[in-house]
Parts: C-alpha cells; sequence; structure tokens
C-alpha cells in the first residue's frame, strides 16, 4: 500500500482528498491528511478506514522530515511560503511533491538537486495556475501541429458568485481567501501589446480593464494580471505580439474598487492607529484631507472624482464606508481593515454557489488569413463544500497524484504543467467532473 | 592624539573634514579618510599633515573592524544599509559612532549594548534629518519652559537651485542623491491633523501638497513626507492636534511631477525590457494603451487628464519625453530610466548653486489665545564643492565630533539630536557659519 501525504485541509482539499479515498481501493493508497487545525482534516476524512488525519505544523521541521520521510507522494496546500522546506525534504528523502502554488524562487532553485535525486516537484497544479496552463498549452501545441503561426494569446480567469447567487451592487462575493482579494494586483502588471510592452502601476490597474463575451452569460470585465511575460518562455511563445494574462470581474466592479485603490484604502504597508475603537466612518476619513465643511461623502465624491458617478458611490455606500459600525479590531493595516468591512457584505450565504469562468483567445494565421480562437470554461460549485473553486483547485492535484503514483508522468525537477504527458490525461479526466472548454473559432480577415 | 575615522568621501563630507582639519590641532586629532573610491577621499583631504586617506570596502568585516579599533570617533557617510555593521564594530571597540542617517530597525536594537558598552550611537546629525530635530527642539523646549501649551507643529525642508540659477520650467535641479529624488514618498504619508490621522498614498502624494511662505523668497510648495507620527513620542508631543512633516518644492513642481507618477514612470519594482535599445519616447509609450491613431502626446493627455493642463504638458515636453533619443543602457527599472532622463536636464550646472530651506510652524496656547511662530532657514551654497546640502550635513556631524571629543556629551546609547546637550551647543556654532533660524511670532486669535 502506497501513502500519500496531504499537508493543509483548508477550502480546495475537499475535492482531493474525496477522490483520493474514492480511488484508495484501486489505486490501493492510505490517504494521511495533517493540519493545524485538525478537527478540519478529521472533518474531511469521514471515517474512512484508508485515511487518518494528524495534528501537523509546517514550522518543525523534524515533524515536516518525519512524515514526508514515510510518504510516497506528498501533496502541500499550505502557504506558498511553506513550500521551500516541504520540498527539500521531499528532495532529502527522494519523494514526489504536487502543490497548488506559483513556483517561488525558493523552489525553482531546487530543480537540479530534485532532478539528479529523480524526484519531481511538480507546481501550479491548481485551476489558476493550473488548469489555465494545461488548457492553454493544449490548444497551443494542436495550433502549432498544425501549421499555425501564432500571433495573440489572451487568458482571463474569475473566481465569481454563480449567477443566481448574484446579489448585490457589486455583483461580487468573496469566493475564494478575502485578503488576497483585497490586495489583488498591487505589484502593478505587465504584458505585450501588439509588440510594444506595456506597464500599469497599481493605481491604475482598475481604469485599464478590457471586457470579454462569455456565451450564454454575457459580459465581464478583465483587469491585467502580474507579470503575464513570465509565461511566454515557458509556452514557447517568444515571437508573439500580444501575450496578457487578467483576472475577471462582472460589470461595474473595475470602476469601483478604483475608488478604494485611489483612497488608499487597500493599502497593507503600514498598520493604522486606534483602529480598535474607529468607525468605519472614520476609516474613511482618515484617507481624506482634513476639511471642517463637507460631510465625508461629499470629500470622497470630490477626491475621486465622482460627482457624476451614483452607481459608484452607491457602491461604497452599500459596503457601509459612511456607518457609525465600529471595526473592533486593534492594529489592522488599511487593507486589513477593509477586508473587515468587506466580510460583513461580501461573505457567501449558507445556499450560495461559486463559479469559476475561465477564457483563452489565441490568435494565429493560417496560410494568409488572420483566425481567432476562443476557448472558454464555466464550472459551476455544488454547494459550500463543494464549490468551482474546491473542485478545479483539488481534482488536477488529485489526478496527478494518481499520474505519479501509476508511473505514467516521468518529468522530473521543478516542473508546472505545460507538458503534453500531464495536460492531456489530467484535462480528459477533467471531462468526466464538467470540467471543459468550449471552442469557438472565427476567421477575423 | 586622538583618531578620527571617517567612512565614506561622498558630496556631504567636504565640510564634514574641512572643519576636522580646521580644528586639527586644536583638538590634537588625526582624521583617517576611507572610500572604495579612494581618489574622492585623496582629494578631500589636500595633503593635510595630519590627515591620510585610504582603500575601504565597507563589506570586508575584518577591514571594518581593523579601522574601528584604531579609531576614538567614527562618522559614517556610507549609505544606511552600512550602519549596522559598523555600528557592530564600534560597540564592541567602545568607539562613538556619529552618522546622519535614520535610525533603522537594527541600529535601535543596538541601544541596550552600547549603553552597558558606554557607547554613543549618535545618528540623525545631518539637516534633515539633524538641523530640523535640532531647531525645532529648541524652539518646543522653550515654548514649553515658557508654560505655553503646544496644539500643532508643521515641519517642511527641501534642497532647491538657488534662485539666481532656478531657469528651467520645472524650477528644479537635483542638489542631491538623483535616485531618492525619483522615488521620493514612494511609501506614501502619514500625519495627524485637527485630531485626526490621516494617510496618503504614494499616487495621492503630490495631489495632497500645501503651501508656505518663505519670507523674502515667497511661495512654495509641500508635499507630506512618510510618518510624522514616528517623531511624536521623540519630541514629547503626544497631545499635539497636527503633526506634518514635509518636502518644499518650487510652485507647479507637485502638479507636474505627480503626472509621472500617475503613469508609472517613477516604479522600480520591476526591471524593464529593453531599455538599451528603448527611446525615450518608447518609454512613455510602454505606460499607456495600445491605441494605434492618437500619437503618444494625445495618449499621455487623455490618460492623465491634462487636456487643461498645457503648463504640465511643457513641463514632461521639456524634459524629451517624446523625443527619439535612446535610452542606451539596459536592465533599467521605470525610476533609474527616468532617472537617466531627468540626468540630462536636472543636472546642475558647473556655475550653478544650491539652496537649503526649512521652516517650522508652531500653533500653542498662550493663557487664552492662540499664537503662532514661524521659524526659517535658509542657506545657499558657496559654489559646487560647499554646497549648501555638504555644509548643512557636514558642519552638524563634525561639531558633534568635536562635542564628543571634548567630552561634552554625556548621553550614550542609540540617539538622535532631540537633547538640550546637543542641540544647543551646535546650533550656537552653526550660527558663525550662517546657518541659522528668523523668527516671526503673531498672535492669531
Amino acid at each position: 500500500m502506497k501513502r500519500v501525504l496531504i499537508l493543509g485541509s483548508g477550502m480546495s482539499s475537499t475535492s482531493l482528498i474525496n477522490y483520493l479515498l474514492e480511488h484508495a481501493k484501486d489505486l490501493d493508497i492510505s490517504v494521511r491528511v495533517g493540519d493545524i487545525a485538525v478537527e478540519s482534516a478529521r472533518e474531511k476524512i469521514k471515517n474512512n478506514p484508508r485515511a487518518e488525519a494528524f495534528f501537523f505544523n509546517a514550522e518543525k521541521t523534524d515533524q515536516v522530515s518525519a512524515e514526508v520521510k514515510e510518504a510516497d507522494v506528498v501533496v502541500s496546500l499550505l502557504p506558498v511560503k511553506s513550500h521551500p522546506l516541504i520540498a527539500r525534504q521531499c528532495v532529502r528523502f527522494g519523494k514526489h511533491l504536487v502543490t497548488a502554488s506559483y513556483v517561488s524562487p525558493e523552489m525553482a532553485e531546487l530543480n537540479k538537486t530534485a532532478f539528479e535525486k529523480d524526484v519531481l516537484l511538480l507546481n501550479e497544479m491548481g485551476v489558476d495556475p493550473g488548469i489555465d496552463h494545461m488548457s492553454a498549452m493544449q490548444v497551443i501545441d494542436r495550433l502549432k501541429e498544425e501549421g499555425n503561426r501564432l500571433i495573440a494569446f489572451e487568458s482571463a480567469t474569475g473566481g465569481l458568485v454563480a449567477p443566481e447567487y448574484d446579489d448585490n451592487p457589486w455583483r461580487y462575493k468573496f469566493t475564494w481567501a478575502p485578503f488576497n482579494v483585497v490586495t489583488a494586483g498591487n505589484r502593478g502588471a505587465r504584458f505585450l501589446h501588439n509588440g510594444k510592452f506595456k506597464h500599469i502601476p497599481y493605481h491604475k490597474l482598475f481604469r485599464r480593464y478590457e471586457t470579454i463575451d462569455i456565451p450564454g452569460y454575457g459580459e465581464f470585465e478583465v483587469y491585467p494580471n502580474r507579470d503575464s511575460l513570465n509565461y511566454q518562455e515557458t509556452y514557447g511563445l517568444k515571437d508573439l505580439l500580444t501575450m496578457f494574462r487578467g483576472t475577471i470581474r462582472r460589470p461595474g466592479f473595475c470602476e469601483a474598487w478604483d475608488a478604494l485603490v485611489q483612497l488608499g484604502a487597500t493599502d497593507h504597508s503600514y498598520t493604522m492607529e486606534g483602529t480598535e475603537n474607529m468607525t468605519f466612518r472614520e476609516f474613511t476619513n482618515s484617507f481624506l484631507a482634513y476639511n471642517i465643511v463637507d460631510p465625508v461623502e461629499q470629500k470622497v465624491k470630490t477626491y475621486l472624482g465622482l460627482e457624476n458617478k451614483p452607481i459608484v458611490m452607491n457602491k461604497l455606500e452599500w459596503l457601509g464606508l459612511f456607518t457609525e459600525e465600529v471595526i473592533g479590531i486593534p492594529e489592522l493595516t488599511p487593507a486589513q481593515a477593509l477586508q473587515h468591512i468587506l466580510m460583513k457584505k461580501w461573505q457567501m450565504g449558507p445556499e450560495d454557489k461559486d463559479m469559476i469562468i475561465m477564457q483563452h483567445q489565441f490568435d494565429y494565421i493560417r496560410l494568409a488569413s488572420h483566425h481567432k480562437t476562443f476557448s472558454t470554461m464555466v464550472v459551476k460549485g455544488d454547494d459550500q463544500v463543494n464549490t468551482a473553486m474546491s473542485k478545479t483547485v483539488g481534482l488536477p492535484l488529485a489526478i496527478a497524484v494518481k499520474l505519479i503514483l501509476s508511473h505514467k508522468i516521468g518529468l522530473r525537477g521543478v516542473q508546472i504543467p505545460v507538458h503534453k504527458e500531464i495536460y492531456e490525461p489530467v484535462l480528459r479526466e477533467l471531462e468526466s467532473f464538467g470540467i471543459s472548454f468550449e471552442e469557438k473559432d472565427i476567421r477575423v480577415s
């Protein structure tokens, strides 16, 4: 019997653990789930005889080492900062590792020694990053094999509330780590557009959105995501004219969120004074100039140029930013205080379901004509536990574990799933879970 | 004979070295000046028999240790990141240290051991920080001794080109480290205004300037400086309603500089692609959306709302931002590329002189009436070597060395010059160099 070690039992572990337990007999595996919140791990394994839950502290090198040593494959769902320690132990004991996180510089450094020890450190194996790489590479490889010349690649993903539960003025709810949503994009963005490199600072990011159409779901906004250029080489697309990655939101979101960015309310670089007794209104006022005449609402309008933007002002008001409610927590950064305010309004209700949308656009030249392929995925959550996010993150991880255990992946070293030997079997199996892409091809000229 | 060790022989060392060498006989000292650019150190000591120049590498712990061991007092003009290593050696060998830099967290940590070893680590002993602390504390202590209640303290400092040489549309030239000017304020600012904490993100900083009047020199703009609240406790001003520190520029500067900030041209967080062959115009265009119709000038106007701001557009044009000149240096961040562009325009000419302006405003209640004291310093440079910046940074350092050598300062541990035993003799002697404050007191109500 082989042993799968899962570190971390947060939201996205549900689909991973369920899949592995369902296949436990076929694969002849046992599953050991460790979390600092051991109760959460225990809940997830549901008394399955092939599974056990245990208290796990990722900061104790001894425990990491002892656990990794006994495992055959390790899956880490811990925060990205914990991964290098775990990866080093995996390399040491010759165990394969799968994560859904971006490859950090510390992880990248392990490539050579992992290769020498015949170990695979497979990262970016969730949805974004993960399914985005796999589904894009499948189309890119096919277009190339057919002899086309790819000239533009644009890709966007968003975690949203499903349309039936889209019932607030922002048309958004937290379906994933709220803090990451509040600070999203704060390092600005870079991409390539028609042969020109484009650089957008954070304070302009939410004014530089584009719109896309998702068949059956209408228009969405897409704001640029971090450094799109990172993947040009990995994807083998060095001659592209346009390379853009973005995040999807519903119409109207970007303009209103921009108001919070302009205000400085998403800043995480310093701690505010007196947030324990600060009202939401005082929080808002702390970003505005002293002025004894105008109420806070008017100061916001003037400062942010929202005089003729009642729809944006309504969204800000609906959040409670002008109320006398007290934050009540000491020593918060602006971003943390804003997260606290947003949590009261953007929390998913007990019946709410989430949705993941992903769309790639490929422009290519076939003979002398310009074509465009749209490839679109929409996945809805089943309920609060089996969310779209949990399925699209957890299932690719689980399938990767299966492929590794059955020796179907020969790659070694630090990898991400841009290789056919990974994306083909994973995408094929994801289809059986309703996670699939619809393609539409048009001739542009 | 006592030994003064000076580490670093950059711009601000001239006045320091000249002062110490002029007083070398009286003080019975020798002066040893170390720099990685040993020629620069040699130039500064001018064959004085009591001085020697030597090659110094601040990264070699052995050399730091050997040099500090032989010294009686150490002055470090090195970059702030070098100070903790030097300070640790000073503590180890029981030597006093003077710097013109802000106290870093690493420096602050040495307080206890320095105290135990009877060592003074005196920091912030230049102009800003330095003369600002000393001159403000002198007035604050006097106002308190007279029984007044201080309610507001606002302080501003600027390094500018002297009025006679103020001959470009920006009314600004580099009189100090250009890179620090380009990235100034990029961590935002915090201050206290009429009892309310105020927080300004970087992208709003240059729109939140105030104006001040400098007698004989007219109006200036002041934009907020980092964290004004840091000094509230140090200054003993915990009950203040307003505490504000700012940077002085000539009228029109802030609005035009804001355009560069909005564009993203001052960003230092990433390296741009292809700056070696990039024109200034392409640099500007890299921050703007792709658009085949409008020229770059029109795109800047639209993006930044400069349609009716010909004065700002003229300033941008004058910098050459729309020309085909090539940057010619690989792998620059936007801030570095902008610095390169600005250096061609903002360099001080061979005859140009600089100027330092500092103004404090103190609001206080005497009996039942509200008074305001303005305290203003203007210092002009003598020439390109004896600049206002070199004098106002170097002379306080030099006088501190003299006071330490003659046992006039009994303080130990990590200190800044907010204490009467430092500021009184230093300010008194600075007056003999024409570095002094004019006071004006008005009754407000």
